[in-house]
């Protein structure tokens, strides 16, 4: 499994790109493998947009027992909330005998903090909205836990097309422990062409554009804004003076 | 700020290798600095092993202010418990016109997950057990916050030479939600010559060696072991039939 990071090549790690390079088969939905055109030439290349993410990664460990050296390549990092997990939970399932590697790649949350400045300077939660795996009560739990013990919190796939009710209950569950206030990051598409980055704070947030390609960071009761920076103290200010 | 992942170049993005490129200055500390030699000759380089964080940002700071094209490169991601946002702090207090950039790497949470298989698939929470610059009762409150809402815990800053009694207190807080043998993961020195990769779980934790450079992964109730790989499921199985 191999992470492509946010984007095309540029957060791409020389890792990746080897593991890549090395794979004589590659496996992919197909909107990541055209972001990396160069890297996948002369290989052959099992994708499919309409491939679900279990039948991919079903087809990657049967090429790999086949013999192949196979790149199963996803965005982001394939170790936060992608296909590490499905692909070793099939493998563990039928005690396959593939050798299996993880190579990491930028996650939305490292990306998205990048261009928002530094909001996880200091201990964050990272809690997906979406509820079609997990029972949505164990996201409300998650949401009020990280809430009340004041951690930043990453929220992963915040709406969809049929996840729009999602988000606006989440922000009630914060705003129950955080004012109105607090300062929030809604970064979508990050590194993309149509990159959009918006800072506002819980009590604005209903006015923003959120949509599938969105990650949302809401700040803990130090998170200050300073011009498009969204920054999260980390305590130095209370031991040292940096004026 | 510019992030080179853990250890040597493998993990650096192009991004990171292009803005450090572009820099006629290299601010770091020297044992990060001694791991990409290549990518600083020619550059004026300040380093200092001795040089304290809070110093070496304002130095960043300061030339950047000169009109120098500074890159201050760190491990990891310096948006992750890192330097970002102690300069933004340093920017934001004395109103710094100089224009500030995060480039992201591969945080420990990246590279330390990637090489235990896949243990970040669901919710997790990220906490530092380093109570330098944080109150302790806060990071109790934390650690008790994220164990009874069933995260997956990252535990940075897990022990250090004055600090030994912690990561004990933090196992006992969660203990009191999760059984002794739920699967721990203990990565030391991530992707360096001397790694180490240990899985075990809460119950024999104590036995383990866990040091300044180690980060500590704990499972949420569904992670299970599978040979050497620690697995958060993500909820497939429940949906799918993945014999």
């Amino acid at each position: 499994m191999v992470g492509t990071g946010p984007g095309g090549n540029e957060h791409l790690t020389e890792a990746a790109r080897q593991a890549i390079a090395a794979a004589d088969t590659v496996v992919g939905y197909q909107a990541y493998l055209d972001l990396i055109p160069e890297l996948i030439v002369g290989k052959e290349v099992a994708s499919s947009a309409m491939m679900q993410e279990v039948a991919r990664c079903r087809l990657a460990l049967d090429l790999a027992e086949q013999g192949r050296r196979v790149a199963l390549v996803c965005g982001g990092d394939p170790g936060i909330y992608a296909l590490a997990g499905l692909v070793l939970e099939l493998a563990a399932a039928r005690e396959s005998p593939a050798e299996i590697k993880v190579v990491p790649g930028l996650a939305a949350l490292n990306s998205c903090a990048a261009l928002l400045g530094a909001p996880l300077m200091h201990d964050f939660a990272a809690v997906s909205l979406s509820d079609l795996l997990t029972p949505w009560p164990l996201i409300e739990r998650r949401l009020s836990a990280a809430a009340q013990a004041d951690f930043v919190i990453v929220i992963y796939n915040p709406k969809s097309k049929r996840r729009v009710e999602q988000l606006g209950r989440a922000r009630e569950l914060i705003l129950a422990h955080r004012p109105d206030s607090t300062p929030v990051g809604v970064v979508t598409a990050a590194t993309r062409g149509d990159e959009a980055i918006t800072i506002t704070n819980l009590g604005q947030l209903p006015e923003v554009e959120v949509g599938m390609r969105s990650t949302v960071i809401v700040g803990n009761s130090k998170t200050f804004r300073w011009r498009d920076f969204l920054v999260t103290p980390r305590g130095y200010a209370d031991k040292y003076h940096l004026g």
